[in-house]
């Protein structure tokens, strides 16, 4: 981490000009299901959404509101994805905003919805009233951890993070909370995150860094491949840090730039660590492809196969099912160049197997909770990075169980 | 299938020309490990090989070896895939093959071989030196079960299919066996078949018709997405039915391709019926896209997800989590046109669910071992069928278990 940064606890709200609530609203049986975030007026927005072409309600909401690009007030609910719910659903969205608004004293064009749970019903919006009323009444300025754990689905813990910085000679936060546990795959599958500074941002630029910053975090892991139809990153700059309006060739630019990318990315790995029955948090790496797309194509190879995840819940340093998921990728490539380590050892060189004692020193590294895998090709200069986690009967259980 | 067919037993062996045996000679500890395959001298070959960029020497060799054209025995062994072995798995393939070619007393460049199980450790030649040996003493007419047993690895049962029919007046086989049962995806993978046929057919058209025939079947299956480095698909004519040659205008052959097709379809679908862990045998049919491409890379986003497939062993009728991986396919679609039969039952109509009543009788169809997905999307006339398991405890469990 960048020394300049001070991590923080307080999540969301520990960002100047922003307070939040979370209640109990009866989407779910006993789990807090209803955030509520209330930025400073008309708080400067960007936003990144699902590329499913399977858009939920409040996502295509969300869409029609990054025209004004202000924000003042986002509503969130879990249990309820109101994805395929067609009209109905697009109406609910809408009431959905239209209650936040009118309860916390916002023009409704000024109002984001999120939605995360099952797709297929439409919300109990007697409950989403209900929610709303008292969340509003709720509001605080250090209601961030409550409204990160009432955005939670699967997840087993909430995710927040905030850094904190000098910049120019002003106090600057950035912050946030994700939530996100399976069907997390490339383009960042059923995940919310929603950051905030108190930087004082240019408008053009916020979008821009966001985007960056979501190419480097969210879109870097992957739990099952899947990509759902919710995705959601929101970041909204309050202002309240004062002084002249950061873009990128202004001198404090680049730390706060280093301050998203490090929130972003820390919301990710907790993603990833939360991901659905791993026991496993595996950073891949690859370097020496032809291309960084490339790199990137037999990093998600790797990282998705089936055969290599149950590899490393298993501790099995079973190298062969990699280097048949980097074959399989796609690429054009040489494979007796490829070499592998997995943690600080070599277990393939020149395309072959380095024997059973690389092999056993191997899975001593994989016998840790976190351990990378490294994979040079040494016909290129592309590279990336991408965590995923181990394919366990947990995950089975998890998804099997989902809906019961 | 096609009412001039009649099904026999007898695997490979009951087609004229072939012989066959099956012996355990020490790769794996006590089940039955090399098969060899001895066809009537120069029979015609045709071959589909692996699309990984990571190929098996006994790959390498097989695709060196369809320049002449022609087959007279095949020696597979189960365990050790030969893969990922360098130079040395090269030698060991070659000489795999000089064995085999001395042993039943045909030439070397006639000789082909396959390798599958474990990537990343050298064959066992001592054991593979025996085996060829005692499996050449034991090599019979009805040899054909034993040898589609010796080509198992992670399978519960062997697979073959032999059918016959009367093709302008000579009676004409069409027969097989193959092993697979995990690493199955597209582009066939870890799989092995070969195919056998005593009708005349003529050069080229043999390759062709096996292009088309693997393409409707073994390319159309899935049990994890993943593909393997040893994927082979042989098939050889005898030529002893007798008779003028086959060829794509020649009367009998719309006769000749659609037994292919059968025996090929059949040996799929018993691939993806012994899929690891697997309790559900899905088809996943999807109609109305705006190409056939468009179509299959739906059907299989589908057959992959993780989600949908636990769904499947859990019998729930999560069809958001389908709507979802057809959003996530990377095709421009209209959701609102898409609709969803699971069984006989509609489930989604323009896009959103028909209800609960709908899902409960939807979940019927679901209880039995086989039941069909359809998608139909309305927005043009590209059309696929794939077969694919659910994802189970059990997958896990084998795969966790295969190396230790």
């Amino acid at each position: 981490m960048n020394p300049s940064f001070i991590e923080l606890p307080g999540g969301i709200t520990a960002v100047r000009g922003v307070r939040a609530a979370g209640v109990h609203c009866g989407i779910k049986k006993a789990k807090p299901d209803l955030a509520l975030i209330r930025a400073a007026d008309s708080s400067l927005v960007a936003g990144v959404f699902t590329t499913n072409r399977v858009k939920a309600a409040p996502v295509l909401w969300c869409q029609r509101r990054m025209q004004g690009g202000r924000l003042s007030a986002i509503v969130v609910n879990s249990g309820n994805a109101n994805a395929c719910t067609g009209i109905q659903g697009l109406k609910d969205a809408e009431t959905m905003a239209s209650l936040g608004a009118a309860a916390v004293g916002c023009p409704v064009e000024e109002t984001f919805v999120c939605s995360t749970g099952v797709i297929g019903q439409c919300l109990p919006m007697d409950q989403i009233v209900r929610g709303i009323h008292e969340a509003a009444g709720r509001l605080r300025e250090d209601g961030g951890p409550e409204a990160a754990r009432a955005i939670l689905t699967t997840d087993t813990v909430p995710k927040e993070a905030v850094v904190s910085m000098d910049v120019e000679g002003r106090l600057v936060h950035v912050g946030g909370m994700a939530k996100g546990a399976g069907m997390i795959g490339p383009q960042m599958a059923t995940m919310l995150a929603i950051l905030a500074t108190d930087a004082v941002v240019e408008a053009p630029c916020l979008q821009e860094v966001l985007r960056e910053a979501v190419e480097q975090s969210f879109h870097c892991i992957t739990v099952d491949g899947d990509t759902s139809t919710n995705d959601t990153v929101l970041c909204f700059a309050t202002g309240q840090a004062g002084g002249a309006g950061l873009h990128p060739r202004a001198p404090g630019w680049a730390l706060f730039r280093d301050a998203l990318f490090q929130v972003t990315q820390t919301l990710a790995k907790k993603i990833v660590a939360d991901g659905e029955g791993a026991t496993k948090v595996v950073t891949v790496r690859v370097a020496g492809a032809p291309s960084g797309e490339a790199a990137r194509r037999i990093a998600f190879r790797v990282a998705n196969s089936p055969l290599v995840k149950t590899a490393f819940f298993a501790q099995d340093c079973n190298w062969g099912r990699i280097m048949a998921a980097i074959g399989a990728s796609g690429v054009e490539l040489d494979p007796d160049r490829v070499e592998i380590h997995i943690g600080e050892v070599p277990v393939v060189s020149g395309g072959i197997g380095l024997g059973t004692d690389a092999e056993r020193a191997a899975e001593e590294s994989m016998a840790a909770r976190e351990f990378d895998v490294a994979i040079s090709l040494n016909q290129g200069e592309g590279g990336t990075v991408v965590w995923t986690t181990d394919l366990t009967y947990d995950y089975v259980r998890a998804n099997v169980a989902y809906r019961s």
